[in-house]
């Protein structure tokens, strides 16, 4: 089973991919980040989502999706970054990805225990997980990473 | 010149398509909405859209198109409707049209003179200009009208 992790966005979109061998043993395959450049036109930049997104899942290989839930209270570039989160959706359908979405108190939870954890702990978790001595980079990505690891974690629960 | 007018919305998404002939002289050449079920998954919706929406481009040719901006204030489902309009902005750019986006208050300005005209005022200012005895329905679809007719208005002020 791989799942592949998504951290909506307009500028960059953070996707991972994390791979389950066997029950508490996740794996991590691919991460990475899709960009598009701010001087562009919005149509362009939602363009080279959809592409480079196809793209993703099309080199990937992933079985199934988690993508974070957007909130009201976390950015002022909500409307942007919603419009992106459409078009990422639309992928998904396209290529016939079962999905789940996870709000962050949700990914936070799933990960450190706590609903309310900082940032520094979900890094901390996932590079518990996986054995890393440093954590990934972009942020973009590593936001990406803790949101596929967290449906691992529910599917695993789940089955 | 035929203007392609657009209300963004995923449940029910308005679209109108105007020609302009002679300048001051605009001609309704169709209006209608696309309609996305309730009960669907959301991947399910924005594709329907995305299908449906390339449909009516390829049907109806037309040159351009007008689009409304989103506010903050307006909508309590503002992300719903905003990842619905990325996945517009996303055809739109695959279709090559040019793109206008208007805010309701330059709606009502270019429409009725006033940026704080209320909806009847626009309705009004619709019916006169095409020599309507009745309300173009569903809301929606007279919405978009009203915004296709802003891009020509606009376009003919700039040329």
């Amino acid at each position: 089973m791989r799942i592949l992790g998504l951290d909506p966005g307009l500028a960059t979109l953070g996707f991972a991919l994390v791979d389950v061998v066997a029950p508490g043993t996740p794996h991590l395959f691919d991460y990475g980040v899709i960009q598009t450049a701010k001087h562009q036109p919005l149509g362009d930049r939602l363009h080279t989502i959809f592409e480079d997104l196809h793209h993703v899942v099309a080199r990937d290989g992933p079985d199934c999706a988690a993508i974070e839930k957007l909130f009201f209270y976390r950015m002022g570039n909500l409307v942007a970054v919603a419009q992106a989160r459409g078009v990422m959706l639309l992928v998904l359908h396209q290529r016939q990805l079962p999905l789940q979405e996870f709000s962050p108190p949700e990914i936070k939870q799933a990960l450190t225990g706590r609903g309310n954890a900082n940032k520094h702990d979900v890094r901390a978790a996932v590079m518990r997980e996986f054995g890393l001595t440093r954590p990934p980079q972009p942020d973009d990505a590593a936001d990406a990473i803790a949101i596929a690891l967290t449906g691992c974690f529910r599917r695993h629960a789940i089955a």
